[in-house]
């Protein structure tokens, strides 16, 4: 009940597919049900600054069994969460592109895209997250 | 003048207790009058990434003598405490469900709790810290 | 496949017996298969030190699916992981206390222990984990 | 003059099929000329701890262009660069495992792999990098 690696390949397949059809070049990563990582890839001319952000979207949308833009929807200020983007050693990302994976309704691990605009980075983390 | 490991099983006994009739499993975490950990469960089925949130959440309420969603009150945008919960390598937590724990006046420790919504956390708390 | 909160308080309570019986108070922790907390006790009088020891020993030993003890034998200087310590933000314990809970030769999870000596710790440990 | 995301994806494929070979699952994880991560697996059943250590590994390798058990040789007590391990954030890693990927001579990138033994990560390693 967890997300193996050839799982975790056919999401990032789905989502890179997705990156290449808006022409915009993704990092996408995997997490399993302890929200530890599967696979990643840095699509050629994506931000380096987007390895972490990818990894960490998937750890808080499994960590929190939510979409991170739900979450980001929470954590504005005067929200009942905010702050909780300094909880857990900075991992805790609060904006679009953070998808959860799920197996007969559970959440079983997540996938998280990080390289566009936050409705980019939404649309490819949806395509990934639809091929689980 | 602190909190027991006996201490810290009734508190979260009775925030369990709570947890279960609102039928949302959380973390819950005490600390003692250092701010040190005396005890944490995490409920199954409760969010990882509430771990870290519950453990902190006791940590700040002793740290300041303060329920957390006070100090969230203060640590808005353009409130006096803006910018804490970067503070303390990001050990502060700024919203609801961290109580302190008294005794004759004084706060020797608190509980911390987290797994749902702001308002579930709080409740959780509260009934933990009453059968202190 | 994992370890539920009953199976961390009985894994717990066997270490604590074994704790009372020689004498040394402890801290006890106990992670599931993705190494995440599911429980931590800080007996009465033992150090606050090893609040954060007990948790990484726990989380060490179900992150290399392997005791902590044996983990140090190879972490020593001039030996194949001598360094180890010093990955994974410093979450690496290489000494005794840690030992894998396994389920149908699978480890689920892992208990860490610390509090006394290298020899008191792996010994609460090991009751800890008979118990599982 | 680096790696793409198609050079990563042979590197990794070669080093899988050589863990497949020895029956040890391993992370394995390629960086670019920035030492940023450009790709990373983590094969079914290996450890959840090895995949900080295979980026570290990969990172260690390009940041200094050379092989980390070379590094771990001058890091020894008493060798010239004992100390480097806890360097960068505790980013580098000194034992066998990282393998700088060369063009025309110049290091332009870098697999790392852990997982198993010393022997065993640096066999894997060097399969991934001969396919560079």
């Amino acid at each position: 009940m967890s997300v193996t690696l050839e799982d975790a390949r056919r999401v990032i397949a789905a989502a890179e597919k997705r990156a290449d059809e808006i022409g915009q070049p993704m990092n996408i990563a995997v997490v399993d049900s302890g929200g530890n990582l599967v696979a990643h890839v840095r699509q050629d001319g994506a931000w380096i600054g987007s390895v972490n952000i990818s990894i960490n979207k998937a750890w808080t949308s499994k960590a929190f069994d939510i979409q991170t833009k739900d979450l980001g929807d929470n954590a504005q200020p005067n929200q009942q969460f905010y702050g909780i983007h300094a909880t857990n050693g900075g991992k805790v990302a609060i904006f679009a592109g953070g998808v959860p994976l799920s197996r007969d309704g559970v959440v079983v691990g997540a996938v998280g895209v990080s390289g566009g605009s936050g409705e980019q980075d939404q649309t490819v983390a949806e395509a990934g997250a639809d091929a689980f």
